[in-house]
């Protein structure tokens, strides 16, 4: 797909090169395109408002020069009105959003890589926000895309409130979710990967092995993500005929940290597992390093699985078998959502879960053979 | 300091809010705030070339409603009379560009979280662009910017070629180089650090557990800042009393896969090193690789030190031996750099060269030890 301004001179073109098409006339008419559906038009919600068509095209468009509380009046009558605009018909920036809750490591780094790449192939440019920053509140950033009024937004690990869903929606600003967290409003497309079928290869490789102490330590409990792994876990092992040990079912965040501490209380128990299965690489690093302090050779006395497959993990000193989430496939494919949505294109699939694939490399071997 | 548009509302306003000053007036007179030094206004512009002020306007503006000829003539008059926009009157988007030779790593990474964080707290946003990327071309690129008139531009690991730097200073446009590679003009503002300090303390410290048969692989060798650090590495034998070795000096570039194969050839030959100064972290991990598949351990056989300390250097089975070059700090002292030019400040020191510091971990003992 090519969707830059030079193909679509009439649609994509930064604000500041062609006016808005709801611009303000002098009769207060709404202009053609604006609106859809109910009928519900800017000059509606300007007389429903009682403000001018050129105040709410200006509220529609993230201007700052409106006072906060026409603005907010403005945007309840948008609301109330469930006004929408046309994706296709409404001039947009040549930019796209790409807002993580926290930048983090070199996974963030392959979702990047990729969507920077896709956007580039389109003549449009990339703004990088971190949502869970200190320094920047959620409103705030809200009102700085309204501002930019770009071609769309990609959420990584991040999530808005329903009530800036609604603004973003009103304006017909698309927002896709690559979704690494699961749970998303299931009305917001999503770019996810099948985490029961990545957590159940894992664990089936180990079964696979002879394994039967088996640790998990996964993501956040709240992250359904994290529990669908979990029950993949579960199931392979179910399916191998070894009883699930609850002991052995841990937790936390995606950091070494986390895979660090989980694991030195995992292996320092009375009955260690011979195996455990991370919930992302940088957690397995921090297993592995246990591993060393507690004197365990990896694979030969420790078996373990990482998650994701990040490119530095074929060049550890004992290259990491993991789960290939294809990080880089699920950036492009969340661009591509937008760039089809920004254009007013019905998306087939909304809610897409790419497969996850077992990469076996050197830190997993058969049990006991230390 | 703080630079928002809350804090400048007349300088820093997007552009789709605010005018620029120097709009077109019927006179053609110039407006205000334009022109510096030698008293060239966009009047007198216009004049030389036979155009209308509305028009100059354009051009330095970046936008795209002109015919290619007629831009490329008005830049030319722009430079022939050496033009320059005052930063302080000239009103900006609260945009930052950072861009970068190539997303990679988590190098890369260390890059963008800190200008990201240091942006979010004056309320700017980052445009993220890969210059070497395979699919976008230079010139396209720098005409995307000029579009956005952003308040600074941020190059790491990338140049611009002598023309566009000078488009960018007519428009007052500060451009800061994170500068990696060690080739700016020495006209453009930079944060490098101290690579020659570096090289010496890197090799110091192998000389000082006692090692003579050390190895350097460093980055590209037309990168002066990969030559200053092998200057380094050179002194500190010397300094030892250790005669350089040509044999043992390589040249490569900064990826795991460089790092791996030049270790291959240092450690297949004769009288093979003791020691391995890598040219960065990556670089070391192929290092680490290439010894364990020849059975040598690090450090008992092998002691290998790194460059840059990205985190999880500390992570590794075998801790990295690294120097710090504090990149959160570069990317933090190049957007203060960028926002103090962008408010017409003068900037004490243009080329700042933050100091280096070693960090002992595990991958370095003494040799013999095995």
């Amino acid at each position: 797909m090519s969707l830059g301004p030079t193909d679509q001179p009439d649609e994509l073109g930064a604000p500041s090169q062609k006016p808005a098409r709801e611009a303000p006339t002098a009769t207060g008419r709404s202009s053609r395109g604006e609106g859809k559906g109910k009928g519900t038009t800017i000059a509606h919600i300007a007389e429903q408002a009682g403000v001018s068509v050129a105040t709410v095209s200006k509220v529609l468009n993230g201007k700052s020069d409106i006072s906060p509380a026409t603005k907010a009046h403005v945007e309840q009558v948008i609301n109330a009105h469930n006004y929408r605009r046309r994706a296709s018909r409404t001039p947009r920036s040549n930019v796209i959003e790409l807002v993580f809750h926290e930048l983090d490591s070199a996974w963030s780094m392959e979702i990047i890589r990729a969507v920077e790449m896709r956007a580039a192939q389109s003549n449009l440019n990339v703004v990088l926000s971190e949502l869970g920053g200190t320094f920047r509140a959620p409103r705030a950033l809200v009102d700085s895309i309204l501002e930019r009024n770009p071609l769309g937004i990609i959420l990584v690990m991040a999530q808005f409130d329903e009530a800036h869903i609604e603004q973003f929606a009103s304006r017909a600003i698309p927002v896709v979710v690559v979704d690494t967290f699961g749970e998303q409003p299931g009305s917001i497309p999503s770019v996810g990967s099948n985490n029961w079928g990545g957590g159940f290869a894992a664990t089936r490789h180990l079964t696979d092995l002879g394994h039967t102490r088996i640790a998990v330590i996964s993501g956040p409990k709240k992250s359904l993500n994290s529990r669908a792994r979990v029950d993949g876990y579960r199931s392979a092992l179910e399916s191998a005929g070894i009883t699930v040990d609850k002991a052995l079912i841990r937790y936390g965040d995606f950091y070494l940290e986390g895979g660090y501490s989980h694991a030195r209380e995992l292996l320092s128990a009375a009955n260690p597992p011979t195996a455990i299965f991370a919930g992302s690489d940088m957690q397995a690093l921090g297993v592995m390093k246990c591993a060393k302090e507690l004197g365990l050779r990896v694979p030969e006395d420790l078996s373990v699985v990482g998650y994701d497959n990040i490119p530095l993990t074929e060049w550890l000193t004992t290259p990491l078998t993991t789960i290939n989430q294809f990080l880089p496939l699920m950036g492009e494919t969340a661009t591509d959502m937008v760039l089809s949505l920004a254009q007013g294109e019905e998306v087939r699939a909304r809610q897409i879960n790419l497969a996850t694939e077992l990469v076996v490399r050197a830190s997993t071997a058969p049990p006991g053979l230390g």
